[in-house]
């Protein structure tokens, strides 16, 4: 029956009670998951990473995927696989069961014990991402058992929240089980609960830390102030050289060069995916912000670089005032970096930069993450937009996301082929937060969403 | 007998076998009020600081003194007073004898264990200010026994130390115990152990932190860089605006206004002080300083005002980077003042100043200190080069010191007399170091030219 597609209608049909039908299993299989507490930062949770990994493979299996823990340096990568034809496309589905760690006064239930009250439920992990990740399983399971004619690999991950340091180690090392056409991604979140979100770009990030040593100890400001270097002072200078602290503008000759210019499309998008300036003001607690304007907020979060100063040490941080000079000052900063900026160019931009300011700072270089852009456009696309309007009802927006994935950058690389992006998580989730949730419209409506886009993907030639 | 001086010559040699004579005395009175840790910032000792006041009375009173604890809201300053005749003139010698704190592995003795090694005296406070303070005890006990027509008082203070909080407060309530004609002020450096100083000039001081509040919370730098405002990234920018730090250079619009300019004679007496670059720049550990030159050097940090930072605080400080955006960040700052700039005066430009650059950040008023400028010409000058010559055999240069003495500013404005410096401790002794140390050379020196300057002082009308 390769390449064969079955009667949609019926499909629907088929899809509808199955639904219904597995919805205590779902919460019986993501209960056992997430108290299973798989947290990756934390090395004394090797154990629990290892048994959380077990029961990903006994789940595989019992859905009839072929499926084994691939060994790397770090934390095993949970493959699944089940061919329906050779011929069929294959598509990989990328989530993390690792989780991020949990506990202390704002949690009102126990992290790692699973609770279901109202149709949520409740406990780390369950929207990032062990809830996404089932989704997709018990869609897969449906696809393949009803004759739609895709191949499914299931890319599970365990060390995404600690910044997927031997994902790269595990593609480069299995690649003869990674011949897939496509890549589906299920770990991002909605702007809100009536706007699904299909991210397409992701920033890159270049960091660094600038460090100057005037001294070799703290010395009295009254006694050698004046002909004394300050280091925290001259860091201060060469951080207002770097970038317009007010503005954001980056001073750093050739900085914007390539950066990839937002189109016209790509900013209608932005401001149809239902961001409301208010709400983010109120949800990340600003005084004040650099802008109001809509799309120029949406704009510079999602398409354009950054300089970022995290932190400055050096000199007395206790109580009141403590009249050194000190010897020493080093400044934490960033770069996010955006489509086509390459990383190791930013850095010799800023280094070469650096060092006609103020050639006594050293510019160490720290993490280097490649920005992503990816489909919005195209049969993919298109599908990913159809399905999620099939399985909720809502019209989806492109957007770009702030932030960086590692694991999606090593995947383009390696594995050539397009990636999109179908999150289930909604921002009242508690993503990285207390409290965190998931819900029976989510997992249901995603159910359905995935077995549409396998439907329409099975077809792209 | 009152203001009948007596022969010179005699008096030099009875003296030269008084010093002779008082060697243990000194050395047995020194070790038992060194071995009573005296630590004024550490009001855990509050006991040793009575018990080092009662001996201090003790001392004084052994002397022929009269003397009494006069207590403040703080800790107690000892008055000590011997009046040859009322008719002749008075002078005021200013110490203190509470201490720094002491310890830690760079002692190679214990701190409050007097030891004696090879004509030096070991232990927290023999040379700030314990051994200069008995130096002028033996000289007065000298002068007063042997006809030299003065009346001397004794301030000794014990919070100098800790800035010297209630100095103001004793020397307001016991202004009739005060009424003198000169201060003698023993608590300062020379500038190599050929090379005697005479400060007759100290810089003052405005304190300020500066906080930018611009969020509530740690913010991820890839969700919101861009929009978000970065209050590390802001006070640089400020900071920048404010001082050239690589130069040194105050932009505050104002702020060289009321500062006093430096005449030919005092340049020339601080090049003929004995500072040497080298051996500066080796002292204090730098790697680098903003100007090698020689007089440059001095009048930056003698006679000019300065704008330091003293520290940022905000943002991670930990290992690596940590990709935030953080709510609130405070530098904390001060500026170093010359005569005849006024604290207040200066903060008020620096406030409005930082209201017209950044409107959001709020300028927090730390310590004052009033910049110091008394003699270095006229009788008592002329009175303390002659002493110091006839002490040590070596001519004293005029400096300015760079730091800021609260205790000498509060004398000026309310004893309204003329003040001389004459220090006794070298660099070499450890001066705020571990192994502090005194000698008997300088001890011996001391009581000399304590004598020959209450000589000569004594028929100035």
């Amino acid at each position: 029956m390769a390449g064969q597609l079955p009667n949609w209608e019926n499909i629907v049909e088929k899809l509808n009670s199955y639904v219904d039908d597995v919805r205590k299993e779902f919460e019986q299989m993501l209960g056992e998951i997430v108290e299973v507490p798989t947290i990756s930062m934390d090395p004394s949770y090797k154990g629990e990473i290892e048994k959380g990994a077990d029961l990903a493979v006994e789940f595989l299996k019992k859905f009839g995927f072929e499926a084994k823990k691939c060994q790397t340096p770090g934390n095993p990568v949970v493959l699944g696989s089940y061919i329906t034809d050779p011929k069929n496309p294959t598509v990989a589905i990328y989530n993390h069961l690792d989780v991020q760690p949990a506990g202390g006064p704002e949690w009102v239930r126990e992290p790692f014990k699973f609770t279901i009250e109202d149709g949520k439920y409740y406990g780390r992990g369950t929207t990032d991402d062990k809830g996404p990740a089932l989704t997709a399983l018990f869609a897969a399971r449906f696809a393949v058992e009803n004759g739609i004619p895709i191949n499914i690999k299931f890319i599970w991950e365990f060390e995404e929240e600690n910044g997927s340091p031997n994902f790269e180690y595990f593609i480069k090392n299995y690649k003869s089980d990674l011949k897939v056409n496509s890549v589906l991604v299920s770990d991002t979140l909605w702007i809100s609960p009536q706007k699904p979100s299909i991210p397409y770009g992701l920033r890159g990030l270049q960091g660094a830390r600038l460090v100057l040593e005037t001294g070799t100890k703290d010395v009295h400001s009254g006694t050698t102030g004046g002909a004394a270097r300050n280091p925290i002072g001259e860091l201060c200078q060469l951080i207002s050289q770097l970038y317009d602290a007010k503005t954001g503008k980056v001073k750093i000759p050739g900085f914007y060069k390539d950066v990839k210019k937002l189109t016209d499309a790509e900013l209608k998008n932005f401001l149809a995916s239902g961001f409301d300036v208010k709400r983010w003001i109120q949800v990340y607690g600003f005084k004040s912000i650099r802008t109001k304007n809509k799309a120029e907020i949406l704009r510079r979060i999602w398409a354009e670089p950054t300089f970022e100063v995290h932190g400055i040490v050096g000199g007395y941080t206790g109580p009141g005032i403590k009249t050194i000079v000190p010897p020493r000052a080093e400044a934490k900063i960033s770069m996010r970096l955006v489509p086509d900026q390459k990383p190791d160019k930013v850095f010799k931009l800023l280094k070469d930069y650096v060092k006609k300011l103020n050639p006594d700072v050293q510019v160490i270089k720290e993490n280097s993450l490649e920005p992503y852009y990816g489909e919005f456009t195209g049969p993919y696309a298109e599908a990913a937009v159809k399905a999620l309007e099939f399985g909720f009802g809502l019209k989806p927006a492109f957007i770009r996301e702030g932030g960086s994935i590692g694991a999606v950058v090593t995947m383009k690389k390696h594995l050539k082929v397009p990636i999109v992006f179908i999150g289930l998580s909604l921002p009242e989730h508690g993503y990285h937060e207390p409290n965190e949730n998931f819900d029976w419209r989510q997992a249901s409506g995603g159910m359905k969403t995935f077995v549409k886009y396998f439907y329409d993907i099975s077809q792209i030639k």
